[in-house]
């Protein structure tokens, strides 16, 4: 299909697949003529992707671009490959705590996970994101907050193995890793959505007039 | 304190701070001489607030202010200043979806919201994000991801009335509606990390080689 047909059967205007395609997110069409370039169903499916990523999950564009080549990289093993699409969708956060915060922070993590069992790489990034979010809410007087930690990682345990048992349906590896991706990105917004409804129906129970 | 003190205390440096001061983030110090402003323990609590806010959780500064703005509106009943707070910290997303899975989504988000006993207001944001992120994952192909929405509504509720007792504990309003909006913001952060390092986890037991 032309350009223009594949606007029309994403939604996604011309301009902004030009920009994909510049950017190097979208994989250019084959040359059926000098002017002319041609794309198939894997341009649509790639597409609905990013549009999925940039405008409903807010990933900024650079980072999408980090997503999609990992998401490219299928002559690793499965677990590299996933932890790779795990590092690109983790946004790289400046450190805001002292260094004593962090010290404990980086302490009760630790027995958190060896309490639970979980088999975690030292350099994983997410493993950093949590260990300067406890810090942060301690620095902020959240220590209550802290306490949750054990609540919050008994409940994702509930779904994490429903989770990797879905994505493991997959037929091909291709779409299995593109399953990871949509699977931690969108599955995101749905908890966190959720969250917020839930902690709403809970406030108004309490304490609307 | 002077401007220098307020940035020692909080690690924050004072060219940023002078750009928080303008963009109104801030509230000014009291001069102390025309060219001299004086600032308190407030000004500390709020600069680690925004620092977390900005640095950690990587809010766009433009919604850092109308989070802070809604801590300042104390004059309302609780429920709607907890309802104020969660409109700002909720990113106002593109729709992605056609129409027709838009359509589809909202059916099964209401049946999940009725069958939980939920009660949610019809124009909540995060109802709009959750119902947008269901019509997406329709039309990426991920059905089966959807059908997890009951195993993380089931998983938030676990914990949501663990942290509304949490925010009830705070002596103060200012301080309730702070921990709302860190709680929120930070949690998020928490929960969403935790789900990463758990997904490692059971991958590198099943896969890693």
């Amino acid at each position: 299909m032309r350009i223009g047909e594949l606007s029309r059967a994403t939604g996604v205007p011309v301009p902004t697949i030009k920009y994909y395609l510049r950017e190097g997110l979208l994989p250019q069409g084959e040359l059926s003529s000098p002017n002319q370039a041609s794309y198939g169903e894997p341009h649509v499916r790639r597409l609905r992707l990013i549009r999925a990523l940039v405008e409903l999950a807010q990933v900024p564009v650079a980072q999408v671009k980090e997503i999609l080549e990992s998401l490219d990289a299928d002559d690793v093993p499965l677990h590299d490959q996933i932890g790779r699409a795990h590092r690109a969708l983790t946004p790289r956060r400046k450190p805001a705590a002292s260094d004593e915060a962090r010290a404990e922070a980086t302490a009760q993590v630790t027995d958190l996970i060896s309490r639970r069992g979980w088999s975690v790489e030292p350099e994983a990034p997410a493993l950093a994101t949590l260990i300067e979010t406890v810090a942060a809410l301690r620095t902020l007087g959240q220590d209550n907050l802290v306490g949750f930690l054990d609540a919050y990682a008994e409940a994702v345990e509930r779904f994490t193995e429903l989770e990797i048992d879905a994505v493991s349906t997959n037929p091909t590896r291709d779409q299995l890793a593109e399953s990871v991706v949509i699977g931690t990105i969108l599955g995101e917004t749905l908890i966190s959505s959720l969250r917020l409804l839930a902690q709403e129906s809970i406030s108004a129970q309490r304490w609307k007039t």
